[in-house]
C-alpha cells in the first residue's frame, strides 16, 4: 500500500511551496525533487499568496522563524486554506522559546494545519501550551520507547481529535496517527539524529507524499515517515560499509529517497497499526 | 576557444559579488570557486555598494527575494554600471508572481545587464511582461527543441537586441545569443532538473567566466554553458556507475568543474553556431 | 592533551547557539554534529536571548550580516556575557566594508569575546581599526610565513592581551594565542581554501570546543585547529586517490571529523608551543 501511495508521488509531481528556515532549506529542496516532487521556497509577504496558489501544497517550518517570515506564513496558510491545500507544520524548536512557541500555536489555530510532524517535545509544547488543559496524558515522556508507546499513541490520537490534524512524533518509534487509526513506525537508525535536517527533509517530503495522496493523508504521512526511516538504514548501510561519516550520509539518505521505488517500500516498511 | 576562456578563469581568479537566494547559496559559492573564481556574498544595502566595488562582476538572483534584498540589488547594480563591471541577472520564477515579475524588469531596465540566463518561461516574461508591443515572436513554445528552435534562435536574437544583454535560454537545448550570433548548445542531461540550483550554479560560473574574459561576453558565456552541460554529463555517467542519486550527483556535477580543464572542454563541448 | 579536549566534546554533547551566514550555515550546523556537539541557529531579535540561555556558548559570525541580524548578535552576546557563556566571533569579511569592520569591532567591544578567528587581513582590520594606535607591529605582512612567524606570533599575543579574547589567525600556518601563549600549528592543505566554509566550520567547531573544555580555553581552540587542519590532509588525501573535487572534499572533510577519535588527533596535530 504504502508503496502505491509512493508511486503515484513519483507520476503526479507535486509542486510544494516551503517557508522553511536557511539551514536545511537545500537538503528540503533536494529531497523533495528525490522524492518525485518539486520545491518552490518563497517568503515576502508581497508574494507567497500568488506562489502558494499555483502550487498543490504547503509547508511551514520555524527552523529560523522571523519578524519577516512569520507574517508570510499566516499569508501563505490563509490562501492555502481557502484553496483547500494540505499545510504541512513543522514547529522546530516549540518549547525552546517563547516566540517559536506562540507562532507554532497560532499557526496551528488559524489555519487546520492538515499534518503537523514533530519531536515528543515539539509536539508535547503544542498540545500543552496553549493554556487550557486538555485532558493530556501527563505521564507522556521525552522519549517515546515500548514502555509509554500505548500512553504515547493515546496520547496522539487525542491530539489528532483535537487539533483536526495528523500528527506525527518521530524518534526511535514513530507514530502517525489521526483521531481513529494510528500508524507505529519502527524503521530508522539513531544516526539520522547526526545529521541536520532530517526532520526538516522528512516533513518536507510528507508535503509531497499528502499533495498527491490527498484521499488518504495518514496513510501518505505514514508512507513518507516510513520512506525516510527505510532509506535512514540503507544510508547507513553505507556508511558503515564506506566508512564514512554524517556528511556522506546525508547524500547518502537523500540518494536512496531517490532511489526508492514503490516495491522496495512495501517490503521495507515496518509498522504495525494501532 | 571555449578552453582559452576556461583557463582564463582559473588563471585570474575572478571575484564575484553574488545577491542570491538562500536555497542554493552554498551550491553557487562552492562552483564559483570549483571553477577557479572566488565569491562573495553579501545583500544589506549598507555594504552592497562597497562589496561590488572590491568585486570583478556582479550577479544577481530573485530566487527568494524580499523587501531587503530587493533594493540592496538595485543599489549594487547601480554602482556596478558606474563601474563598468558585468551584470548577470538570474529571473528565477519571473511569472510565477508580480513580484518576481517586476522586480526582473525593473532590473533589466535599470541597469544594463551583461547577461540574463533563465528557462523558457522565465525569458518570455521578461521579454513580454513589460506591457509593450516587442515584436515577439508568440508562436515561442515553453520548451525549446528541435522543431521550435529555429524559432527559439530567432526570439533569442530579437530579446538580445532590445535589452542590450546576452540571453541565455537554458532547458533540453541551450540558446546563447547576442543579436547578431547565437550558439545553440547540446550538452547536458535531463537529470540537471532533479537536483536543486543547476541554474543557479550555472548564473554564478557565467559570472566568473564573464568576468575573466570581458573581450568576448558572448562566447564566455557559451563556455560556461558547455562547461556546465558538459560536466553534467560526466556526473550523470557516474550517478549510472555508481547507482548513486540527486545528492550525490550534485556534488559531483561540482567536482567535474573543478577538474575541468580546457583541453578537456574543447573536445566535450557540442554546439552550433547560428 | 588534544585527544582528551576532543574527548570531552564527545562525552558532553555541548550545544552551540550560532548566529551566522546563511552561505554555509547548513555546514556549520553538519560539523557541529560531526565532532559531537549539537547547534541551534536562530537570528530573531524576539528570540535570541532565550534560545542563547539554554546553551553552552554562541558563535557570532557577520558572513552575510544585516541591519536585522546585528541587533539580534549583541542581544544574544549581552545575554551570553551575563551567563558567563563562551562567546567565539568570527569577523568574515571584516575590512572589506565599513559596515563589517564597525560591526566586528563593536562587538568586540561591547562584550568579552572569548575567542576571535579569522584569517590575517580580517585580525589586522580589528586590531588596527579602531582609529585608535595599539602598538601593533606595522610589519605584520598579509599573510603568515616562516619569516614573518615571530612577528605575527608578537602580534597576535600582544591583539590578545588588548582585546582579553583568544586570537586565532588561520592560514598556511595557523597561530593561537593567548597573551602568554602560543599554539603555532601546521596541519592543513591549501585545497581547504577551495571551498566555501571551512573557516566558519572551524569557528563553529572551537564553539564546541571551548564549551566543553572551559578550563582550558586556550588548549581547546587549538585542539579545534589542529582537528580541522588534520581532517582536511585526511580529506585531501581521499580527492587525490578518488580523483574528486572540491565538492566531496567537503564532504569528506566533515566525514573526518565524524570519525576523528582522541588517539588519531595526538598523533597526528603538528604544533610548536611559542
Amino acid at each position: 500500500m504504502f508503496g502505491n501511495i509512493l508511486n503515484l508521488v513519483k507520476d503526479t509531481n507535486p509542486l510544494v511551496h516551503c517557508i522553511t528556515n536557511y539551514v536545511t532549506v537545500n537538503d528540503c529542496a533536494n529531497i523533495l525533487l528525490a522524492c518525485g516532487g518539486a520545491p518552490i521556497m518563497a517568503d515576502d509577504t508581497e508574494e507567497v499568496e500568488e506562489i502558494t496558489s499555483i502550487c498543490g501544497g504547503l509547508v511551514l517550518n520555524i527552523g529560523t522563524l522571523n519578524k519577516h517570515t512569520i507574517p508570510a506564513m499566516f499569508l501563505a496558510g490563509k490562501k492555502s486554506k481557502e484553496l483547500g491545500h494540505p499545510i504541512i507544520l513543522d514547529p522546530v524548536g516549540a518549547g525552546a522559546s517563547a516566540l517559536r512557541t506562540n507562532t507554532a500555536i497560532q499557526l496551528m489555530k488559524e489555519m487546520q494545519c492538515t499534518v503537523i510532524r514533530g519531536n515528543i517535545s515539539e509536539i508535547k509544547t503544542l498540545a500543552l501550551g496553549s493554556g487550557t488543559t486538555k485532558g493530556v496524558d501527563a505521564d507522556i515522556l521525552d522519549v517515546v520507547n515500548e514502555q509509554n508507546l500505548k500512553a504515547s499513541v493515546a496520547f496522539a490520537k487525542n491530539f489528532s481529535r483535537e487539533s483536526g490534524a495528523v500528527i506525527v512524533i518521530t524518534g526511535a518509534i514513530d507514530i502517525v496517527a489521526d483521531s481513529e487509526k494510528t500508524y507505529v513506525i519502527k524503521n530508522g537508525h539513531p544516526i539520522m539524529a547526526r545529521i541536520t535536517g532530517s526532520g526538516c527533509m522528512l516533513t518536507a517530503m510528507i508535503g509531497a507524499y499528502v499533495v498527491a495522496n490527498q484521499s488518504d493523508v495518514l496513510g501518505a504521512t505514514a508512507a513518507a515517515v516510513a520512506a525516510m526511516g527505510l532509506c535512514g538504514e540503507k544510508a547507513y548501510a553505507k556508511l558503515k560499509a564506506n566508512n564514512t561519516g554524517n556528511s556522506t550520509f546525508r547524500n547518502d539518505l537523500i540518494d536512496e529517497i531517490f532511489k526508492l521505488d514503490g516495491e522496495e517500500l512495501d517490503q521495507g516498511a515496518r509498522y504495525e497499526i494501532w
